[in-house]
């Protein structure tokens, strides 16, 4: 209970910008002199379209699109992707490959298993309990697609570089890393991103997709689950969701005015973490799970000398006014969430109270 | 461009309480003491089960629901509803029967198609344009499910009484007035209503399933799409829309606390609805499309003597202040849409302005 903002490293819904929150709380009543919130504006009036349209025109330039790539709103989240992939990419005979990184890998790969298509997992990390990004994989010559996960949030592990397959395009889960670093889009046949984390509230999902990929999808599905209807409408086929997509504009504009664009934000982020695991790796108190050249920029996982003094740790943060800590309840440990919106003020903080927790508790 | 708030009377997204948007706006960077906006708390933390927790109880306080119903948060709007009804109820020869009131019903029914189910129309209104509720229906015996549309925004009707379907579950698109009105909820299997004209934002979207049907439902889907995965979850299988929660909860909370249930809430939408049906029925220059016995208490749809004088209509409403007087782009006309959250003053200003704009233009 506090009359304060804390410092927040959940790992999403997640921190957002200040002047965000105070952009959308200042105009809340009055968006942008309609005489209505942000919340009653028609998705059909120009006031909405100017916000989608921005929203768009601003993810283009951040990652340098060109014109093969559609940037569309759904919902859902990651989820629901994980079925829409297979439902529109895999027909008859078609197989797409996997690399398994952790949970929401293997939820993907589950979703392609209940729709029962063809697949492989080509690779997996899951030996070492999934604490490393597997290496010098060989990807099938026929596959439709290789799906990845880039950021592996509960994990904290991260694809510091995406491999090469030959051209079969890459289906990846940025949820938890979009927007946090420049990407060769040359790679990508379609990239999503549900917006909790690096992005917006939670209910949007932004999925980016490529003209060839598009081209190659299955018509014969329900219309909520055709990548093409989408497309074909800039993401209004029905009302979407207006104050998620109208966050995620403001939040594009911060990266891109604000911050200055993707390289800065990747320079901010390296500087971050940088600060969080050489406090870890310069004690012999606190541990971090990934292995070293997997570490995660986004999610920092680390454990202390016993789940009692975790808990402790956790519970003198709250106090402290740092909340988040606690990893995600499948893994136990800590876990502090570093995107975007982190403050490096805030990774400055924490480490001194990690620090000072060490010290009194050595 | 306005610096006061405009009477509203967009069809969806449509206006809020304005107590409801104060109550967000106040509280935006510092959700109930956590140090957190509420786009910013996670879903697993207590924080937001007293949100999810508040906002299904109250619902089920207000429409008087027993505990064989699960009130549930689901996304994609009620179009991605009319694919999820026959992928998780009709399997095999199963057969639904729909009534076709309008554009969202017939919607509904190409979903169906689409996925290649059994299914029959049993009743239309297309003969006339829509613009009347079928009676007398004959449903088949068989079918496993009836579908309706309560409330047809476009073409302005709405079922005043539901029909008597011999035991058979109805199944209810009730987006455009859902909590408007008491129902007799032993008729209904399963009712749903994207959030954005009587309940929120857009981009949620509420399901009331029963627990039989829930039981019929088939399993072999992808998890996003079964309504079992919501319903063992509480809504949270995956990162839900936090924020139309949220703003769900406190329009619910609104129309217990200060409309006082569902019972004042009907008679204030009949005072409303009766003002302005009053005014176009005691005017030549004013026809409503709707059949008398059919009309809707959401959304009262009119013509004006000519196209050229409905332009002026709706361009002089905006300039006096009242917005979204345009009928629906595939009809044209007039409507304004009167739900929960519009003011008897609003209505009021409404008849005033019209009647001056009538004797003007006669």
């Amino acid at each position: 209970m506090t009359d304060q903002r804390i410092f927040n490293f959940n790992a999403g819904p997640a921190a957002l910008p200040l002047k965000v929150l105070k952009d959308i709380q200042s105009s809340f009543l009055n968006f942008n002199q309609s005489g209505m919130s942000v919340t009653e504006i028609s998705h059909r009036s120009v006031y909405f379209d100017d916000v989608i349209n921005d929203a768009v025109e601003r993810a283009k330039r951040l990652l340098k699109l060109d014109d093969r790539f559609h940037v569309l709103f759904l919902q859902g989240g990651a989820s629901m992707q994980f079925a829409m992939m297979p439902m529109n990419l895999l027909s008859g005979d078609d197989s797409a490959d996997f690399v398994n990184t952790g949970t929401w890998s293997t939820k993907a790969i589950k979703e392609a298993e209940i729709l029962k298509k063809n697949f492989k997992v080509v690779a997996s990390s899951e030996d070492k309990n999934f604490s490393y990004i597997p290496k010098d994989i060989e990807f099938s010559n026929d596959a439709k697609y290789v799906h990845l996960t880039s950021n592996n949030t509960i994990k904290g592990t991260q694809f510091n570089e995406f491999p090469d397959t030959n051209g079969i395009p890459i289906l990846c889960d940025m949820s938890s890393d979009i927007f946090s670093r420049p990407l060769d889009m040359d790679k990508f046949g379609l990239i999503y991103a549900g917006a909790q984390k690096n992005l917006g509230p939670s209910g949007t999902c932004m999925v980016i997709i490529r003209q060839d990929v598009l081209d190659m999808a299955n018509d014969d599905l329900p219309s909520m689950l055709k990548y093409s209807t989408y497309a074909a409408k800039n993401s209004m086929y029905n009302t979407p969701p207006c104050f998620g997509i109208y966050t995620i504009d403001l939040v594009l504009k911060w990266i891109e005015e604000d911050m200055g664009g993707l390289e800065k934000v990747e320079q901010h982020n390296i500087k971050k973490a940088d600060l969080l695991y050489d406090c870890i790796d310069s004690s012999s108190f606190y541990k971090t799970t990934a292995e070293k050249y997997s570490r995660s920029l986004m999610n920092v996982t680390f454990r202390l000398p016993s789940e009692d003094l975790e808990k402790q740790f956790v519970a003198k943060a709250i106090d402290s006014g740092f909340g988040g800590l606690k990893g995600h309840r499948s893994v136990g440990g800590c876990r502090a969430s570093i995107y975007n919106a982190a403050t490096l003020e805030s990774i400055q903080a924490l480490v001194q109270f990690m620090e000072v927790f060490e010290k009194e508790n050595k």
